[in-house]
């Protein structure tokens, strides 16, 4: 289907990740957002869960859509995905700083377009909409 | 790439919504919860936050993972994702819902499997393991 990418949306596998690190709440909380950052986000919100007797959920909303993860110490594993809007940043640079910081021994990274097929009619604000970033219009505060 | 499956996440698009209901925060933090519940999931935080002029994001984490929506009023577009982990919650359930409660009149999903690759030697804290629910050894509470 052809769709108007308003946004590109990562999901990532990280494999061999440091057991202790994808176990620690706080510690993931900070490289969440340090990840965002490193994309270029700009960080609203944060909601950080860990379980008993093991693993961790979180996210972080970003003006341009978000980020999670949940991370199976038991397996040395975690799931992200990053969903960006607008060109202005890269999900791509908070995905390899994730797999540095967690020492990840393996990624896989499957990325996606989100957005609208081409046939809907769009209902601009004004005139010159199409030029602009959608997602700065929309989503940026 | 073969998987052991600990989860599925479904990326969906929403198309013509109702314009009105896809630009109310509060709203939107209610259904989302009630979309998570009617999965079958447990809902243990909430994240939102509206946008000038218009567009909301949000997060629910549940404890079997999590549920997100970005919206774009201006385009009747709803950008959602809902990730489960485990065999007794349905994202299809929680998505038939939101696609209801948003009028949407069109909808596309995608699905894929998370996890880790079966090559991956799993650590397993006790023996009779892998006939467990991993999700409900380690993301339930």
């Amino acid at each position: 289907m052809t769709m108007k990418a308003l946004g590109i949306h990562l999901l990532i596998e990280l494999w061999s990740c440091n057991r202790q690190k994808i176990d620690e709440m706080n510690y993931l909380e900070r490289i969440m957002t340090e990840a965002a950052e490193a994309a270029g986000a700009t960080v609203l919100k944060t909601a950080f869960q860990d379980f008993n007797p093991q693993g961790v959920s979180g996210v972080v909303v970003i003006a341009e859509s978000h980020l999670t993860i949940h991370t199976w110490p038991e397996y040395g594993y975690a799931a992200i995905d990053i969903f960006t809007c607008g060109t202005k940043v890269s999900p791509w640079k908070a995905a390899a700083y994730l797999q540095k910081e967690l020492e990840a021994g393996d990624i896989h990274v499957r990325e996606f377009q989100r957005g609208f097929p081409l046939t809907v009619e769009v209902n601009r604000p004004h005139p010159e909409f199409v030029t602009h970033d959608a997602c700065s219009t929309a989503h940026s505060q």
